[in-house]
Formats: structure tokens, sequence, C-alpha cells
């Protein structure tokens, strides 16, 4: 790439909504001899009082733009700068493409890491994975097929392992961690200090069958479609923000382990598919809600 | 339809597990002149012991059978009642395609009974629908352009709107009740009496979203993901054995009240859907679950 | 409503993709007092040399802009154009759910009239229907129900019927033709000069199974999956711009009458979102490829 | 196990339909000790005359029984022998869940091989694979990961390649060909060679989109849906049976690129199902359509 090639950035915003944002924001990218390529709003409507629940949307404005200039990073971000402190923005800016620092966790269960790891390889995910961690040796194998250093981080103390695990994250400058299917409860501090950069896959479609044994439950209960939740990481257990979710359908006939096991298929895809709006700057918080702009 | 030209008949049946079912009833079939036209079997395994509920399924075995014959309905009635003792079954016995004298209740919301109207009078909803009730006036003019008797049974009390609705239920024959996003709950001595004879609609992918004004709560949770639910009435609200359940994908800019009007669609199709496999005899219970031969 | 209130406009337009059309069009909306709610663009690429067929896309820029304004129409119409002038736009603007004068045509079957005039009644299609027209005269007891006038224009010939049924599209206004199972073919010239202005539903997943009974061919070829497409009508039959498409999964045991009682459910839903998403000014032309803001 | 302990069997009929067959087969069944666990069973109507193409369905019988008795295999053949002959019967009989060799062919292109090769590993794909084959080196690696042996077999001359195919399908007694994205087509005479017994993934939802580049073709022509059909192989390219069918939804903004890239889910996961049904012994063939006891 020569000097006049042009960059495409992602450039996402939120702010409390008022006229002029998206003129100022495209003044500001037209001087840095920017071109927009693609871009999507959503101003989220004011909570009802009634309702008064903290988590709410509230009036604020979400924006995500794709822009192509031969502007370098850093002077772009200044030339931002003034527009983000006059409407109060919280903004992220990224060039298209740039590979997420990623640290996987898992279990024994290998669908979802395999999906994780053969859609990076394929490039089809822009996510880079310098570390695996895992509670359990089984998926070194794995692991080294696809060339990533493998962390065994055995859970007898939950302090040392999470201590450990921190360690990790730091060393390798991770920027999002994803619980593939992760056996172990994080700590209430570790899921704060993750707030927005942790995605995990929970095997339901939530609210339903929240817990244990979701499969299990689902049988139980008849449903005729079963399904898998990707969502941020909180201390309130299953109640993260919701990404994606997906189901199939199942019938009668179907035992709870074959449940599981044509489970484990979706949540491949469902967490694969949240974990590549993440790494593409898509997904912003509204609350406990979120803004995907797919 | 000459003397000679054979009748199908849709035969279901549930019994105790345990070999030679299938050979006893296709020989008293084959004894009747039957031929055999489409045929499914289920076998529900024994509960594990730990588990213990007593609405798990255990050890059944379900089977619905069409069969082609000359022979009229008593008599093949009569030689399938030895093999029926024999076994202790469960067992129905109907012309295929004859209609189920059915009795739709609604409150002021139009969607699901003008799509049951609608498949009825198309001919792909085996039904026929001497009397609709309601607790509001609003939908006598659809009733009347379909042709179907209005009762507009006010519910001022409970006791005496239910004592009207069994004298229709009565004088009518009604065979099956369908509750078309009908607004008030049923007693639990009705909804005992109905068993197995109603099926209602809810406004949710149960078991998510129980209870009142699901939209609202799907919307404040931020699922991706909004459905409904059809399932036969019991006394235990929203608990009743699950027919047939549907989705359709929402996203972050849809509010509550958008999500109710996507959602009307699957209200209809879901209720129609499992009102044509009832209506069809191709729903049978085990336990707090339906196997659905579909 | 008072003068202060202010009233969202969709404006939609496309031009020529250079820099600087977003910062001008929210600079005018600026001026107009308007506050941006919701904005979509794209950006079709310039069509590779080789390919060369001249409905490709070829560089143009797509948006659409939610705007709330106190303004009214022709004051906000008139600060607009100058913008567009200058960027070459094709552009329209009219208030959000500012009903659309719809024609309905069918012939015998009802299924997709019955959606229509249903969803238009319940509120959720904004469109107002002044005339259905008919090649037959089953369908008008379901028009008179709804209210509206029903005009049987027998096609004896060809040349009187067209000419009748421009007579009704001059008389009432009307802004959209929708062909509603329609079992007649238009002519050339209609279509031409009803380009963009009318939506056809056919019983296929186009591009398979063009031409006539498209279910018997499903059912030869042995599909598992039928659908519906919805298409801006051109003179090549078939091949219009498509809107809209669905599917649904059929298995060997439907015969093909059963897949044409299966489809129309389909064939309904497919029609009432492309003509909601057209009545809500979502949908633009990119050569022979729509572009959907849903 | 011991020899007292039941195992399951999966036979598979068809036959000319006829009073009597599934009285017959589950009489044959209760002398051996079988209790019957599982059963579908369709008769495809006769074709009617004026259609007269030879691989329209005509009036077959077709049935899938599983089975459980303490009886081995042979003897169970020997019981089963006597019915097949008297109803003419085309019918197999395998324990269920035994593994059937397969080989995968494959050029480049991961996707297909790798989700084949984890299913498989994973336990959910009831093969084993003895032998992947390529025109390529590249797959190399993924097949020693997964500890298959990899024949690299350049396609310089047809016939040689075939010639060395054909010898390694017989040392391996190779039940099943699964073309996993192999991009050359096979000759005639193969095809001819290995009907029933081969399956091929295509990229687009057959019948639309054959031949080359279905990707591009849907994206030139604005398709909402793209999709990929599994179907065995004949000699008549993209038209041999049906077997699994699956689509997802794109819209106007993803470029053909795109496009390929969401679609390799899409056909990695359709092969899989196919694979799945074929070696669970669910697909029966009649004439050109598949029967599928799913």
């Amino acid at each position: 790439m020569t000097v006049q090639d042009p960059t495409s950035y992602a450039l996402t915003l939120s702010c409390p909504d008022r006229p002029g944002i998206v003129h100022a924001v495209s003044g500001a990218l037209l001087e840095a001899g920017g071109n927009i390529v693609e871009s999507q709003q959503y101003g989220s409507p004011a909570a009802a009082k009634q309702q008064g629940r903290a988590e709410q949307p509230s009036g604020r404005f979400f924006m995500r733009v794709e822009v192509a200039t031969s502007s370098p990073l850093e002077p772009l971000r200044g030339q931002l700068a003034p527009v983000a402190a006059e409407f109060g923005m919280e903004w992220t800016l990224h060039p298209v493409g740039a590979p997420v620092r990623t640290l996987i966790m898992a279990s024994k269960e290998a669908h979802c890491l395999n999906e994780l790891l053969f859609q990076q390889r394929s490039g089809t995910l822009p996510i880079t994975v310098p570390a695996i961690v895992s509670n359990h040796p089984e998926l070194a194998e794995m692991a080294a097929f696809y060339g990533v250093p493998f962390h065994h981080v055995p859970v007898a103390s939950k302090a040392e392992a999470e201590q450990e695990l921190r360690r990790i994250i730091e060393d390798e400058n991770i920027e999002l961690v994803v619980l593939a299917r992760y056996m172990q409860i994080l700590s209430d501090e570790l899921c704060r200090d993750l707030t927005g950069r942790a995605i995990n896959i929970h095997h339901s479609f939530l609210p339903s069958f929240k817990g244990a044994r979701p499969y299990a439950q689902a049988h139980a209960r008849g449903v005729k479609l079963i399904g898998a939740t990707a969502h941020y990481v909180t201390g309130d257990l299953d109640e993260g923000p919701i990404i994606e979710q997906e189901v199939i359908r199942v019938d009668h006939a179907h035992p709870s382990e074959r449940l599981a096991q044509m489970g484990r298929a979706v949540e491949a895809r469902t967490l694969s598919q949240a974990v590549r709006w993440h790494a593409e700057h898509r997904v912003l918080l509204d609350g406990n809600r979120t803004v995907v702009f797919s």
C-alpha cells in the first residue's frame, strides 16, 4: 500500500441524542478527506418513567461509520476528538479488518474452539488468538494444530487461577476474552473488570433454561425449538447483554443427549457470529441491551 | 363414492411398550382389508428413576396409522377393539379429513381468529366452526362474514360466563376449544374438564416470558428472536404440553409495540399449525410432553 | 397535533458516489430544524468492466433518512432541492406513515388479497386500497367485507381490459399496483409504464421454477425447501428486481397439491413484507437489484 | 456386551405397494425376538400417466424400522429373506451406529472437510474415514491432524486419476464417497458405478444457479437468500437426487465474495447433515427423488 491508498476505518460512537450529530461527524470526516462507505444510526427512545429500571435505554444516539481516507489513524483521531468532546461521545476508531487480540477459554468440549480457530485461519473472523486457556488438558492438541499457545490453568483455587489468567491477559495485550464453553464461573470482580470485553455462549435460548443442564430442562419441558445465546459477561450469570441468538427445530423423539449434540452446532455458530460482530466493531451497549449494526 | 371405494382412517394409539404391538395392529388392519398408507411409531424411553417426576415419559409406545379400507367405521372399530384391549391401549379412530367441531374463543384482537377462519374456508384446516365466543363485541362482524354464529359472553361473573360456555360446548357437540388470544383465564375446573381438547396460543417462546406483557419483557431483555407457543390448556397457566413453537428475528431498533405487531403473524401461524395437527389426529400426549407425528 | 409538533419524514436518495453527500444532506436537514432519527447508507461498488452488463450496479450511493422536524413538507422539499441538484440525486420525500394509494389485482385465489386487506385494516401496512381489480367475480364478497370497491374486469380483450385498468389507476390516483396472484400477464407496454410502481408475487424461489406450475416442478425435482419471491414487475416475466424471498421446509411425503397449499402462506407473507417495505419507502433500485433498508 | 444384550438394527426396504407388507415384516421381526423401537413408512403415489417420465415415483412402498433384538446379524438376515423375496423388496440391514467406511474428496477449500472430520471425531457422525483424496496438496496437514491417510492424486489425466481413485475405493472397502468441494468433474462411467454411494455438495439452492460461480450468479440476480444443496452424484451434473438443502438470508450490501464466505458455513452443515442421514440409513431412492426418514 502506498501513501496515497485510502484505508477504511470503523468509527463507532454513542452520546445523548440531539440535532446536529450526523452533520458534525460527517463534516469532520469530510475535512479528513474521507468518503463514507457505510453508515448506520439508531436513536434509542428515552425510557418511560414508570419503568424506571437503571439499565433501560435512555435517549442515546448510536452510530457506526465506515470511512475511506488516506489519513493515518492518529491524525484522524485528532480531527474527530473535538467533535467527540462537544457531544460528549463515547467513541472508538479502528482500521477495518485489523485483527482483535483474542484469548479463548474452553474446558473439554471442542466444538466452539474448533469453529473459532477454523474461521480465524480461513480469514473470515478478524481476530488473532495469542492464547488459549483451559482448566483441562484435552484441547492442547487442537491448539497445537492451529499453532496457538495453550495454557493449562487448573482451578484448584479460583483466586490463583484468575491471577494467572489476568497475567496472560496483560502479557498478551488481550482485547477480547471468549468463553467457548468454559465450564467455570468467573468471579464477580473479574467479570466487572472485563465488562464489554468478554463474550460467553450459553447453551439455551435465554432467558429460558438458565443455569445448569439446559438441554435436560428443554427436554423435560418438551419444547419444539432449542437454541443458544451469545452474550457479554456480567457479574449476573446468564443475564448479560445479548449479542446473538439462534434456534433449531427438534421433536419428541430426540432424547436430551441428542438435543445436546444438535445444540453444539448452534452454539458454535452463534458464538462465532457474535465474535465476528464484536471484532468488526458492530456491537454497542445500550444499558443491558445491545445495538448490533449488522 | 360407491360402496366399494376405500375410505382412509387415522388410527392413533398408545400403550405400555412391549414386543408385538405393530404386528398385532397391522394384522387386525389386514383382516379388515386395509392397506397401510402412512405410519409412524415412537417408543418413549422409561424415565430414569432419579428424575422421578410424575409427568415424565415412561416406557409408552405411540403409533399413528393411516389405513385405506372399504370397511365402514364401526365394523373396523369392532375389529380393532380386541387388540386394543389385549395391549391396554388408549386409542382413537377417525375418517381422515372428517372436520373436527371447533369452538373458537377470542377477545378483541382479530389476527388469530382471521387466520383460523380463512384457513378453514380455504379447505386447508379440517375443522368446522359452529360457534365463536368472545367477551367483547368487536369481532362479531368478522364472524358474520364467515357465517359463524357469534356469542358475546361478557365476563362480569366468571362462573356465569363459564356456565354459558359449557352450554354452548354441549349444545354444539364441540370437540375442540381454541383460545385464539382470549384474554381471560379459565377456571381450574374448566381447564381440567377440557384436558386434551383445548389449545391456547401464548405470545412468547415459552418458558421465556410467561405471564403478562411478554413482548415488553422481551424488549427489556433485549432478545434477538421472539416467538409464540401453542399448547394444550391445563390448570397450570402457560405450563401445558407444547404442540408447536415458532420464532422470528428482531433487532434493537424494534420497540415493544413493533415486536407485538411482528409477533401477531407468528402467533397466528403457530396456532393454526397446532390446530391442523390436532385436527388431523397427529398429536398424542406423553405426560406433559406431546408426540407430534407431523 | 399543534403547529410545533414535529413530523417525521422519510427521505430516500441515490446519486453517483463521491465525498460530501452525507455532510451536505445532514446540513440541509439541520438547517430545516430536523433531527435524524434513523439513517442507512450503502455505496454500490462500480461494476467490474469484464462483466459489462447494463443492469449491473455502478458506483451509486443510496441513502434513506428518517428525520423529525416541525417544517411542513413543501418548504422542506425546497430546502433539499439545491443539494439534490448539486449531487444529481434521484430522491423522494414522504411523511412517515402516510398511506400509499394501492390498487390490488387478483383472480380467484384469496390468500394474498386476504393478507393485504387484513394487515391494512389492522394498521400494520401503511396503504389505502381504493380499488380491487379482478378478472373473475369470486373475490367480490371479500372486497365488500373490507369495504373496498371491486372492479370485475374480464380479459376477453387484453387491450380493452388494460385500458379499463389504466382508467382506474388514473381516476384513483394509484401510486402502487400489487399483483396478488393475478393470473394474467400484463402487456410489455403497461409493465414499462408501471416500472418501480408494480409488485408481483411469484410462487417459487426464483430463479428456480420460472413460468407455469412451479409447485409441480418443485415436486418433480424433489427439492427440500419451497419458496416465494416478491419482485417489481418488468417486461421480462419473472425477471424483475427481487424485493423479498422466503422458503419453508417440505419433504418427500408432500404431493404437489400440498406444496401449493403450504406455499400459499409463504406467498402471502412474502408479498405483504415487500409491500410494507415499499410503502415505508425502504426499497431503492440499483439496476436490476434492489437496495432494501429494512 | 453379553450375549443376552439386544442390538439395534436399521432395516430399510422398498417394494411395489400392496396390502400386508407391514404385517409380514413385523411378523418376521417378532419371530426373531425383536422389539420395534422406531418405524416410518411412506407409499409413493403411482405417477399420473400424462407425466410419463421414467424417473417419476411409481407406486412403491418405503419403510425404515429400528428393531432391538438379541439375534446376531446373519440369522436375522436369514429370517427376513423369505419376506423380502415374497414382496420383491430391495432391502438393507445394518447394526445401528456401525460406522460407514467413507472416502472424502476435496481440493483446496477446507470448510467441508473440516466439518466432516470434526463431526466424525466428536462421535456425531457414524462414519470412519480411511482415506482422503485430493487433487491438491494443501489439505494434507488437516488430514494428518485427524490421523487420516491423505492421497494426493493430481488430475493430469482424468483416466489415470480415476483409476487410482478406484484402486483406493477397492483397497479400503469404501462404502460411501463424499465430494466435499472437490473441484473436478467425475467421468460419467465413474458416476454410474457410484450410483447411490456418492454425495456431492453444490454451492447453490438447486435448481437455481447450476454450473460455475453460483455466488456470482446469485449476486447478479439480487436474490435475498442463498443456499446449498447436497445430492447424490449422477452422470447428469447438478441433477442428481436431492438429499438436503438449506438457505441463509443475505442483503444488497454483500458482494459476491461475502456471499461465498457466508455460504461456506451453509455448505458444510448441509453436506454434514446429508452424510449423517445416509450413514444412518435414512435415505431411500424413489426415482430421481429421495425419501428421507429423518
